[in-house]
């Protein structure tokens, strides 16, 4: 950030007063220019007992497989957001179930919220972003090429316990690894 | 918005190819200047059966009783940030629970994540944000003078799972209300 949002004069780096942490402050109009950590709203979408993955279309990871899962938007809820990705990425129908898991990424400042959903029809087809949609039996999963660890590690966490009819909330930090 | 902050020339808004929603972008530079919902933490700090409260030294609702909370920064984690606010508003030292619940608030951007928490001692003392800080018993909670339906809800709901020893990660929706 270089200049201010509102009168564009340049902004300077200094802790306001009152405040503890540097921030981009206004040298004309006085503005702060706070800047915090982002969501990222996802869902792990069953239909029967597959999962429904997408081949990233697009960097990072592009050619690699996730769930539907992006940015949160303003004005919408956790539950939209995950809804309105599926559709964007995969262009399926789904009806949200329980929040699963929400992990903290510092090193990136982001914060992973994931959903159960279950599929409501298998009609779905590529978005924009994605190369490939595909309905995945656990066995079928390509393990090595899930495109983020926030990904790989929740669902096989999930499929784990699927498998034992225990799912649980979950909630947890990932920090960064050379293989993310 | 009204000017790039990455090079200081008028933004305008419109929809970017490839999106489906309108942003900020620079007519000079072509960056996309995105907006998206910010996070507020918080917990709700246990001292035996007690809560501790904090009365707001600052708008909005100056004045008002609500647990320690606030925006999470970059570069923490969901429970650092917790930590962080408990100390900045009531000076306490707290051992960090369970996440407890996650509520988005459409209307304002905002999704709010609540943890459990255990105070490590009863050394606290208001903070520069607040004006008190105090323990409760159940029955002394100023309930008509609690800040934000985001905090009241949940905080009714904990103490009412606790009498009943049957306490339940949570999520949803808190909409508007003029109460708010």
């Amino acid at each position: 950030m270089n200049f201010c949002s509102h009168c564009s004069a340049p902004v300077e780096l200094r802790i306001p007063d009152g405040d503890s942490l540097p921030r981009f402050v206004c040298g004309a109009c006085h503005t702060i220019h706070y800047q915090n950590p982002k969501i990222i709203v996802g869902c792990i979408p069953e239909w029967n007992n597959q999962i429904l993955l997408c081949r990233r279309a697009i960097e990072p990871k592009i050619g690699l497989w996730t769930i539907p899962a992006g940015f949160m938007e303003n004005h919408e809820t956790l539950a939209e957001a995950a809804i309105r990705e599926t559709n964007e990425e995969a262009n399926a129908n789904i009806e949200i179930g329980n929040l699963y898991a929400v992990y903290s990424l510092p090193h990136i400042s982001q914060v992973y919220v994931l959903f159960r959903a279950r599929l409501i029809d298998i009609n779905f087809f590529p978005g924009i972003e994605s190369l490939e949609t595909k309905l995945f039996h656990e066995h079928e999963i390509p393990w090595n090429d899930i495109a983020f660890k926030v990904i790989h590690d929740p669902l096989k966490r999930f499929l784990e316990e699927r498998r034992q009819n225990n799912i649980q909330f979950h909630s947890g930090v990932i920090i960064r690894s050379p293989s993310q």
